[in-house]
């Protein structure tokens, strides 16, 4: 085992810190020191919370904290930041998000940067979890900024993802608010004291109810789904049906989990408990023979993004010359973007 | 030539919106007629429209339309909408957005969902773009709802980055702003008659002159930037570096283009004679010397990201045999998922 691997098993701080830094930066044995974490793993919860910028998530991990605190539990929290182009840091950042629990020696807190536009968010956060899991925290918290695929990328790390949604909201909110329903695992319509709570909380239940119907019938025709038929890599909706078909269950509808949506007012400390029960709930669910399909399709999404993304490395790694001959070719309109493509395609699998 | 590819270039409309479809749904022998097309491309302007849920957005495209369509331009659109977990359809969708235009027969709208989490947006993004460059739209609007990477994603198709806010917002709106500064070619503050919109400006002009600094600095030295560094996928400052060695340039700062700050009220069509101004002079910036290094940038990112794509489907078709056999085991804790992935990667290279 490496050295490294055997203090962060130990709960040396330091050893976590600095393994979560070559984890981030991707450096020389990093891979193996998580192969070495890895039989050690499974045993935190780990909890996402996203939602529409506006929705005060921030404040509402720092209640989930201290709840976790008093309750005795050792907590990692995961910050997923938008970088900053300028300085290269994270506009968040550790030092100004969490103040209150800073000090506290209990509470372990990294950011994790989103760089470029590039990717590798999810195998970064996923890896950072199983450090944090590792090292023998209870509960992992995963906040992220925005609404956009990135979030649904990172909170696929989390076992519950809270999808944290302020009352009223325009179009749009509306809008990215759908996007994320697909991930919710609970509700939360935070700042509750404010007008259009009530509504906002029966328009989200009101959606839960038509999801519903519509996955039953869904279920019922298993071959009715439309875009990404027979495209193994596109889209969740498939990876739902062939995990169904793989685990002989293809009358269980889409979720035997139905959201629930609760409401609190973070800042004032309402309706905290209640949402940790949920969470608990939840928990209690996955672990059920009808929370397995749920676990085993995330399981699938994890290792295919792994898969990508280590192929993408591989790959670039082993072309990259000829990559660099055809782009300016291709910036010439040379050649098509497509034949590029297939020849570097055949140049990686020749090697 | 594909039968369709020639239609589409005689600017048959229904030719074009088939072909879309054909893309989106990457159905068979789509990208033979994406590489008929390839050559007929790179004459249509591409302006990407993103910023934070609430800018008005949607109303500034809607004006911006209107422009293009009085000045006798052709117009594309791509919407780029979240799509339902339930209906399979995007939330936004052609049919109540835009509506003023849906019946102009020289704008042509097409959506673009964002499907579950397994990316290749901006592939079909890119891809959308070149058949409506082909099919003879003369300028092509793509717009974003939300603030993630996919935007980023997505607005990198785009020749000229608007990145819309409104006046004030919390913190977190000012972190997702700060996100997307690096994409911005023009800062559009819309609903200017409200309060703030002047701090906005100022605001967003400080980060800029801020953001120029720090990257005269960094070009001073070109080994000083942390993360990625010797890692050729990640991060898109590294890609910086490595155009600006190749292209001979290493003393020209990060940027030659200052993106400039501009107010508008859409709802009122104040601002966006200016707004157009702006579009056209980045537009001659892109076509001048000094917009060579953002061009190749650019090109540069494109083919890596659809090679990134390509790749994923390939191996994917190739050992999804292997993946099933070794996913469950993942599941259970008995193989580790980076050994999986090993795997997985030396059997794609044996086939």
């Amino acid at each position: 085992m490496h050295p490294l691997a055997e203090r962060v098993l130990q709960g040396d701080v330091r050893a976590a810190a600095r393994v979560m830094r070559l984890v981030d930066d991707r450096a020389a044995g990093y891979v193996q020191i998580l192969k070495d974490l890895f039989p050690h793993t499974g045993k935190a919860s780990v909890v996402g919370i996203t939602g529409v910028p506006g929705a005060g998530k921030s404040t509402l991990v720092d209640r989930l904290i201290e709840h976790a605190r008093k309750a005795g539990h050792k907590v990692g929290v995961v910050a997923v930041d938008p970088t900053s182009p300028f300085s290269g840091g994270s506009i968040l950042g550790d030092r100004i998000r969490m103040q209150r629990h800073f000090l506290d020696d209990e509470v372990f807190i990294r950011s994790l940067a989103t760089r470029g536009a590039m990717g590798g968010l999810s195998r970064s956060c996923g890896d950072v979890v199983r450090v944090l899991d590792a090292f023998g925290c209870d509960v992992v918290f995963v906040e992220t900024v925005g609404v956009g695929q990135d979030e649904l990328e990172v909170t696929r790390t989390a076992h519950t993802t809270l999808v944290v949604v302020p009352p009223g909201g325009g179009d749009e909110i509306q809008a990215a608010k759908a996007g994320i329903l697909e991930i919710a695992d609970v509700f939360v319509v935070n700042k509750a004291d404010r007008e259009g709570a009530d509504a906002q909380v029966r328009h989200l239940e009101s959606m839960i109810a038509l999801g519903r119907e519509i996955a039953s019938g869904r279920a019922q025709q298993p071959t009715s789904h439309g875009h990404g038929h027979g495209h193994v890599s596109r889209s969740s909706v498939e990876s739902l049906d062939v995990d169904q078909v793989r685990l002989g269950d293809a009358s269980v509808p889409a979720s035997d989990w139905t959201p629930p949506v609760l409401k609190t007012v973070a800042a004032r400390n309402e309706g905290i408990d209640a949402l940790v029960d949920a969470i608990d709930r939840h928990r209690a669910f996955l672990a059920s023979p009808a929370g397995a399909r749920r676990r085993r399709l995330q399981s699938h999404d994890q290792l295919l993004a792994l898969f990508k993304d280590v192929l993408a490395d591989a790959a670039l790694s082993a072309v990259r010359a000829r990559f660099d001959e055809l782009e300016p070719a291709v910036a010439r309109g040379e050649v098509d973007p497509y034949t590029a493509c297939e020849h570097l395609l055949a140049e990686f699998r020749r090697r």
